[in-house]
């Protein structure tokens, strides 16, 4: 177990293919560094041929699936190539204005961990894959977890091939467009088991100050697309006692659903949450009346009551507007997913790899889906965080030290070496 | 007077004019007739095209000035040339996904007010000139009442062809492109008085079953654009108290503008209107805690106080959330028209022309702006109600009774031939 206990991730090797990734789909931002890498985008294109060309540097055997997964095998002569693998990785994709590390850290980490192990000499009992998953952020063709979900069965091939954006652009043809729609399907069931490194997003390690979050549990998630249909109008011809107005209805919505997960998090479970985070107005101009309004909510928890309960006071909300106002009201539920726990095996491996290194690490749970949420459903599964500061993703002014990034790094080769030697 | 009192507009005549132009930038709606004809656009094009070629029908001189108003010249060889004209019209354009009535009733009823007065051998002592007005609805390039408000000088000729749309595109740019950038400008101080025909777009003749209404005064209306800055961030991870969400404050201050606007009816003024009209989230992804949200409120009301209240309340609602809430906002205050009275002398002959052809007519108040607003400025200004049923517009499902679009057409024209005549 030496050279396990001593395995040391390469800042700047790390650091370069991150900041290269960072280059694909760039932004302009105030502060910070931003991209948007929608999936099948020329962007994603770019940031996954780079992927591709770090895994062939590194020796691996490159494989593409059907969903336009990435994998990336390290199974040196000595390595029982039948063995189950021990996986690791994240995705490349961004959403609109995003940041630089949530999704790349945790790809080019777990690559980082196979040329450590590699660079130490480590024999593996197993196989090692580093893997990029299709569309985690599910900005353009789905709710998210697209490429995970198709791997663990939750969602058929040919269903999400046959998803569209909103210009009706199919993800195959998106995917052949950039050239990665590959053959077969990965298949977690037959991993040993599963790591994943990702920005912690909020700042429970940076107040602890410590560069390692142990991820105990994944918070249970929900999304709710929910329409109200008022009547457009002439804004000044209008009278206020002869409207329906879809927006101001909508208003009353936003404001429940922060209100009743304020009241979650003071009386029964701290780490609820929910969020209206999109909103499109028709005809959505100024001197009109709003006629149409959609509204997309977030709900999550560690506790799936607490999800129940989020969902129940939208749809009370939504009771209220139509005897209240007199709009119609729709809600569709398209995104469901419980609470997962993580494997206490895997968990072990990364505090001890922690320990070993004298990397600080501590237990928390995540608000966050992550792939990792799929395959947890298969297979052992681990999800580690590094620290990002003021809690800030999804956001160009998202950060992490490049020294924890290292250090996660690190502890992520002892947990993937620990698991593939064992 | 005889002739003047019996003159009749043609039902068929009026409704081709009216459908064929229903025809351009139409759109399938669930019911009713819509269509979308913003400045510039082919739509637009096609619209202004047919309406050359019924001016030239009618053996009217066209002219297109610097902004794309459209004139179309009455001028027999009995009429002084040189005699202060009577003008009439309306404009072609359209909001998005608007009706059909709104603006070509206005345009075509003038047409046909000419077409009436020259089958009946009326001879004018001064020359009519049939106009549309560019963008009225101002959705494309400005706030609206754009063409009328640089042919009164409200606005430069310069300032106005450089204003932009979303891409980029001037309005010079795009005037050139449908072939409509022509010379000079309209000058409306020049006329002797202005006529306008509209939709209602309320229920007060519809309700008193009258097919005309004759203006009082026009409402005054303020625009403001509000712009509220939150923090970005991702809807699993941020716990609701570490959370500034842009949307949630937009939401009061929906829902603040609809009350304050109820308690000025209730209270004041049953005239006032406060509408959030259009309501913008970035980055609008579902998963991520709302950054920016900017907002159009339209405002309106016959008292000015009414105005500046709402605006005033709508000032103190961005100070409050950004106390309450640690957003930061910013109003600015684009487009402000005191209240229009309207001329009492060609209301009066309106209500001639009307009690001549036993036609009802009553007395409002416009709660709607129109480019009548800007004419009346500089120069005797009327504005004629046809009834909207129920009251709707802006909507495919804005509807006016043929019957009352050519009782309203005669009874212009009927007002138009007293104020020619004169």
């Amino acid at each position: 177990m030496d050279a396990l206990s001593s395995l040391q991730a390469d800042h700047d090797r790390l650091k370069t293919d991150i900041e290269t990734t960072a280059s694909f789909g760039a932004i302009e931002a105030e502060s910070g560094r931003g991209r948007t890498v929608l999936a099948g985008t020329p962007a994603n294109k770019s940031a996954r041929d780079y992927f591709v060309s770090r895994l062939d540097d590194a020796g691996l055997d490159v494989t593409i699936d059907a969903i336009g997964n990435i994998t990336g095998r390290w199974c040196p002569d000595s390595t029982d190539p039948d063995a189950d693998p021990i996986a690791a990785g994240s995705h490349l994709d961004s959403v609109p204005e995003g940041g630089i590390f949530d999704g790349p850290l945790g790809v080019y980490a777990a690559l980082e961990a196979v040329r450590t192990l590699q660079d130490a000499e480590i024999e593996p009992a197993r196989p090692i894959d580093v893997v990029s998953f299709t569309e985690e952020e599910g900005q353009r063709f789905s709710d998210g977890l697209l490429g995970s979900s198709v791997a663990v069965g939750d969602r058929s091939v040919e269903g999400a091939l046959a998803l569209t954006d909103h210009e009706g652009t199919t993800l195959r043809e998106a995917l052949t467009e950039i050239g990665y729609d590959g053959t077969g399907l990965i298949d977690p069931a037959g991993w040993d088991g599963w790591f994943e490194l990702h920005v912690e997003q909020d700042t429970v390690l940076e107040t602890a100050d410590v560069p390692v979050g142990v991820v105990t549990t994944i918070t249970g998630i929900a999304h709710c697309h929910v329409s109200i249909a008022g009547e457009a109008n002439h804004a000044g011809a209008t009278p206020m006692g002869d409207r329906t107005d879809a927006l101001a209805a909508a208003a009353e919505v936003v404001l429940a659903v922060e209100s009743a997960a304020n009241q979650l998090v003071a009386d029964e479970s701290e780490s609820a949450v929910g969020t209206v985070g999109s909103l499109s107005v028709s005809p959505n101009a100024t001197n009109v009346v709003p006629g149409e309004v959609s509204l997309g909510v977030d709900i999550r928890d560690v506790r799936y009551a607490s999800i129940e309960s989020l969902v129940e006071t939208t749809k009370e909300t939504l009771d209220q507007i139509e005897r209240e106002r007199g709009v119609e009201t729709a809600i569709e539920r398209p995104f469901d997913l419980q609470p997962r726990p993580m494997s206490d095996r895997l968990r072990t491996f990364a505090h001890d790899a922690a320990e070993a290194l004298e990397i600080g690490a501590i237990d928390l749970h995540s608000g966050a889906a992550h792939d990792t949420m799929y395959i947890a459903d298969v297979t052992d599964a681990a999800l580690l965080f590094a620290p990002s500061r003021d809690g800030i993703s999804h956001n160009p002014r998202e950060y992490t030290d490049w020294a924890d990034c290292t250090a996660a790094a690190s502890v992520l080769a002892g947990a993937i070496g620990r698991a593939a030697t064992e």
